[in-house]
């Protein structure tokens, strides 16, 4: 009830005029009333209430989320091998050896699970295929394209219409109350950025993710940074909590993740000093999205379930808890 | 002219009402009038004026600053290696050895130039000895404490304030026109982070450095980053670009660096499509501070005063373009 209280404290203090006649806004209007809302509405208004026990000076809120499973869907398969593949068959004409070689010759072919049968080995074959080799300008502008005109397999939305929209107004709310929103994802960084600012608010410089090295060079005159097919830094699991540290190197005091892959980042969060809250989202949608948790290949959600349960985080029912899931389609 | 322009137009629009009996402050009241103060306001003015040509929008005015010999001085001795050498004496008790072993032995003698026999590689161990084996938390309280306490071995006075004024005042001036502002430097990122928002007005998020490699550790049932003796990243010279890529994820328009260290990263931001401007600081005045530039072995001057000259980039020369050169003691 603290938001009712807020307003009501806001009403009584005189100020009611400036309200003559309007609504006030519910922030998160495609949440449903509930123990998830409530919680988050509660953390936002005592480390924001001057006054409050809890109050957090405004560059200390730093609140992070991951994006797969989280932000945006991520079944079938992470968004990101569906752009590797696309990138992988735009490129096979000037590899004829993919015919033949794996993982290529599966993943050409359409065959899923002859690619999954080389494991991660074969999944880093193809990233590197895919992400490295060409300057990072050059990467960014087919990112652009891709995320233009691909469409996902299921549903035929651009993948950027796949984010939840309750999401989009948690994010809303925290920055309208002074949190600065990062994403920590275990994605590809330059994979997110080139579109993470107009669909999430959040800018580039506010993106954390898994990345491969990259290299100055100057070509022709023009320095460059070319893109090796070696990787540079693993931001999942352990890889949160020290992406967070170099990049932002502050302690967030809200996490947001849905998977066990998060589940160092909100242990992280949680053992700071002050106020914190743990986000865990749990895909319990099986109509609107997709249900999943501790068996499912993508996105296991398990041993954060439990410690979400045996600590009190707070644990969003997507089936509960949300009114819709993806924004309405653009006309 | 630009400025006397812009308060002309300001002027004349209507809005004599709001200056009425005020003065117009200088926002670079630490400049002398002259080419370097007069290409810095041109430059802001032309990215910040609506309709300008070259108007850039707030998201994309990025600014990026080396620390060492641009922000702070850096003589005689980076201001990290007293940091390091101080902290090698604080824990000399607990390694007898250190007393025949080099590079320690000459250190605690004051050697300098027995440490420096050694190289790159004798000032690594230093580093590591006295930068690695703690948590990231214990760690930001040695430097917190260190850089209350310590003081510069010619003026005595605390390392924070041996920061440029008129840098201080430049970085308030792109921030109040709505640039964001950035350190990229070849120090260490956690050994700048612990006091550069109350002495830069620049939050841990927006500082770029060279750092060591940490690991995510549950000790006794917490979490914690350890600082391990082992080099991460490197972010000097060709890495400066690469580390603006890796935190930023944008090209910056403005760049301003002292030494050949600062080269890649002025080449990188002229490389930019759009307007951008490139500033190096000249050490020029011994009296007030050190003079040093092509033969220096700390903040070397060569190739890129060379390129600077030749490129029409804007030459700071301290002794001629700055009043003062830092703050006034704190009382």
């Amino acid at each position: 009830m603290t938001y009712l209280r807020t307003v009501f404290a806001v009403l009584t203090l005189g100020f009611t005029f400036t309200f003559g006649g309007m609504a006030i806004a519910d922030p998160l209007p495609s949440w449903n009333d509930g123990k998830s809302k409530q919680s988050i509405m509660d953390f936002v208004s005592k480390v924001t209430e001057k006054g409050s026990p809890d109050f957090v000076a405004i560059p200390e809120r730093i609140a992070t989320f991951d994006n797969d499973g989280n932000l945006w869907a991520e079944q079938p398969m992470y968004f990101q091998l569906f752009f590797a593949a696309d990138r992988v068959k735009a490129l096979a004409p000037q590899h004829p050896e993919w015919k033949t070689e794996e993982p290529f010759a599966s993943l050409l072919k359409g065959d899923v699970s002859g690619v999954l049968a080389g494991g991660m080995k074969s999944v880093g074959e193809i990233i590197m295929a895919s992400h490295a080799g060409m300057t990072t300008e050059e990467f960014e502008a087919i990112v652009t394209d891709w995320v233009a005109n691909a469409r996902h397999p299921v549903t035929r939305r651009p993948y950027t219409q796949m984010v939840y929209q309750p999401m989009l107004e948690l994010l809303a709310y925290l920055r309208a109350n002074d949190f600065k929103t990062f994403i920590v994802s275990g994605g590809g960084i330059e994979f997110m950025r080139p579109w993470t600012e107009s669909v999430y608010g959040i800018p580039p410089e506010q993106v954390i993710g898994s990345s491969i090295k990259t290299q100055f060079q100057m070509i022709g005159g023009k320095p460059v940074l070319t893109r090796l097919p070696e990787v540079n830094f693993v931001d999942d699991k352990e890889g949160k909590p020290v992406g967070i540290n170099s990049h932002i190197g502050r302690r967030p005091i809200f996490a947001s993740g849905n998977s066990d892959g998060d589940l160092q980042m909100l242990q992280y969060t949680a053992a700071g000093d002050g106020p914190s809250l743990m986000l865990y989202l749990h895909h319990t949608d099986a109509e609107r999205e997709w249900a999943y948790d501790r068996n499912s290949s993508i996105g296991k959600l398990d041993k954060g379930l439990d410690e979400a349960q045996e600590k009190g985080w707070t644990i969003v029912d997507m089936k509960q808890d949300w009114k819709v899931i993806f924004p309405s389609k653009k006309k």
